[in-house]
């Protein structure tokens, strides 16, 4: 069985065992062999998943939320969880919780590559890479830390703020550099794909 | 006696009783018929500021800081304050720490503006006008709040933890904005002219 989660930038494939990426131009000329089971938050590939072999699974993914217009991607991977603060930091990063199986609230900010991208836009003074592994209990005395302070410090301050003792689940590109700065965090690169696996499981006399 | 602040999209004049901006492109065909003490973190005006009624008071700002690469601007802001939290919230936001006239140090954050472009860039999903009434007490429910939660958010909570009980100095065009979080704040729009007239004030027989 292939999943597949169509993002902004790219389309992610695992087949239960790897993950693989395509480019969205990539996807658009990509001709499935079999079913592929997929959500979807980009407009830009309507007219290749009316394929048949293409089947849409966000019907599947009954989140307990009142949360209006939440991403399927979001929802997936809070759906895979019952209890615990859900961050997918990508070029954006989002902030789900999730207490005895339903969804509280979140909340979006852009990620690490687009704020780094957002403050070059503004200056070529500020077109500095990212310094990793700035102290972020000191008061930066230079610029690269000062920028690199003002990227992770605002994102880990909000984090903890959330956690309060909750188990985090780090997912998305950055995840793993995030998940660095708390003790009670988990990375799982997979955690979209087993939200999706639970809808699938859920609903396998309509869907397999 | 006229006073320029010469930034990355605006020119900011200021003759001791009104403020007024040039764009840049502006700024570039503009000329000068009195002598105006400058400060420029632009290099696109460089040409322009050729000119000997331009005069630069870089110079003369002498802080006490050990930062390698602070921005005249941001310089000239401290230079007026000699305790407390000083912030800047334009297209960048900084943040930077006076205790008895010596600067202990500051980081950059992308503005406000800056961060809504950046999130309307990654998805037209993710291209919503600021709910700046949105509550910053409860988790959002809908995507626009979920946005302009994570917009201000984390700078009002970093804010938080730098002021611990010191005043706050807000400048720049979401200065007055900001400042309504905070209770022990303090919108100037004039800071950055204030540290430049007490550099010229110290300077007197050399630049009158």
């Amino acid at each position: 069985m292939i999943l597949c989660d169509i993002g902004n930038t790219n389309a992610t494939f695992f087949d239960g065992r790897k993950i693989w990426n395509l480019s969205i131009d990539e996807f658009n000329t990509y001709e499935p062999k079999e079913k592929i089971y997929y959500i979807n938050v980009n407009e830009k590939v309507a007219q290749k998943l009316s394929n048949p072999l293409f089947i849409d699974i966000e019907p599947y993914i009954k989140l307990n939320s009142t949360y209006i217009g939440l991403g399927v991607d979001r929802a997936a991977a809070c759906y895979a969880i019952n209890n615990g603060l859900i961050v997918d930091a990508g070029s954006a990063i989002t902030l789900d919780l999730m207490a005895n199986g339903c969804h509280i609230g979140g909340f979006i900010m852009p990620g690490i590559t687009t704020t780094l991208s957002s403050l070059k836009n503004i200056s070529p003074r500020l077109d500095i890479p990212l310094n990793s592994q700035v102290d972020l209990e000191c008061l930066p005395q230079r610029t690269q830390d000062a920028i690199s302070y003002g990227v992770i410090k605002p994102i880990v301050n909000l984090i903890n703020d959330f956690a309060s003792g909750k188990s985090i689940y780090f997912t998305g590109g950055d995840g793993e550099f995030l998940s660095r700065f708390f003790s009670q965090s988990l990375y799982d690169r997979m955690l979209i794909f087993r939200g999706m696996q639970r809808a699938i499981n859920e609903n396998k006399e309509i869907l397999c």
